[in-house]
């Protein structure tokens, strides 16, 4: 039984990204995030919308980022996003942005998402369309 | 009768706004039009909440934006928003930014909005709480 | 002689970019119109880099938006570019917005761009790269 | 001697701002956390143009968040910012974010800056302007 599923997606850098020294705004890298966590619930079935319509919703309450590298306009990056998989009612990713052209290492990341069902009420223990995306990924629930 | 209602705010340029000019990137200017709005909404009672309050929507169906001048990091803006008055069933703003230090006129720009239900219906009167903040404020209903 | 060029590119719309109505707040279609610029750019030389280059830098002095439909989370647009040929010392084009499922127009819009050099000159003339790059395309001149 | 320094400020929630659950999308807070930084670089001449005047930047290296409670459209928040001091060669900054209204906390985070000189090349001991600006405010330089 794997523990972990990975998702691997790419995409330009815009020009409105950029700050004064013509490299990616620190804090755009947190849409970069969102970007590889939606390209991964596109591939394994566990997007926004997909857990919207199980009327739960999974705010980020914990994001940690590590900057290596400066991203520049003009560049492409590569997203890396590994599920990695806890007992707890929790949805934690770990994340890697690359540049594309060197694969140089520019960020690494970690998030956490909690369950609350849509009136705010957090959940302790994990919904169940979530056991069971886990069973069909093959993950083990803890 | 009057048919105007003005509302002057001010603002700081964040340092995530400017592009790799060193200046506003030119799209945060609809972020600016946007709190002089939102001032003049809380000035006038006329704000996003305000409206919403009445199950209307207001999004904006036309935006026309004028550069006249760059803007730069460091620098404070001021934002003049004036009400339009018309007949027709829609809101009408004019908007000048001045660059604070020295009153120099950085952007005019005109936006329009329509009424519309929450269901997404768009209304070809307008609705009553508007005609009622007309008298109010003096304003001509046409 | 044509005096057309056009470019097609598709986008995500990022939830970060969509409003408490879930759908694209009007102020993010900017980025599109920016991406359909780049886009541009990239399919027929004439991007920011290219033109920074020359020691030159393009910056909107006019952004006219019209908006048709809304465009919500989970939704993907095609931006559609069109390069407007002028005599003036101007870079002028004219956007459609689509909702690819359905190809329903959403937004269009039209900007201009002036040329200036590195300190801010505004040129009244067409810069030497520019004119070679239309005749490269075979636009006329003016 | 101390070894603290702070700063607090307020702002608007702006409608831009706010996801499409109608409250303050999660990488916003990165903007909050730069304007609070930024506040107290103002009280205590620290600024990024400060910085920048010394041909030194301080990219930021390492941020972590922790999200508490949600801030929603209409809110006004304060941001507090502690300058943690450290005898290594970067600045620490910790931040509380407390929705005005009831002063419950939104949001703590910490921020990790490092020095660099304009050509990129990162700085191993802390940059003579710094160690004044230290003793001018009292802070030990370690």
């Amino acid at each position: 039984m794997s523990d972990t599923l990975k998702n691997s997606t790419e995409s330009d850098i815009r020009f409105s990204e950029v700050d004064s020294m013509s490299v990616v705004w620190h804090g755009n890298y947190v849409k970069y995030l969102e970007d590889g966590r939606e390209a991964f619930g596109r591939q394994y079935g566990l997007g926004y919308l997909d857990v919207y319509k199980n009327k739960v919703m999974t705010p980020v309450v914990k994001l940690d980022l590590n900057y290596k590298q400066y991203i520049a306009y003009g560049d492409r990056i590569i997203i890396e996003t590994e599920f990695v998989n806890t007992a707890a009612a929790k949805i934690i990713f770990k994340y890697k942005i690359y540049r594309a052209s060197d694969r140089k290492l520019a960020l690494t990341a970690k998030s956490i998402q909690v369950f609350v069902e849509t009136d705010g009420t957090l959940l302790f223990t994990n919904p169940s369309f979530y056991e069971e995306w886990k069973k069909k990924w093959n993950l083990s629930v803890g």
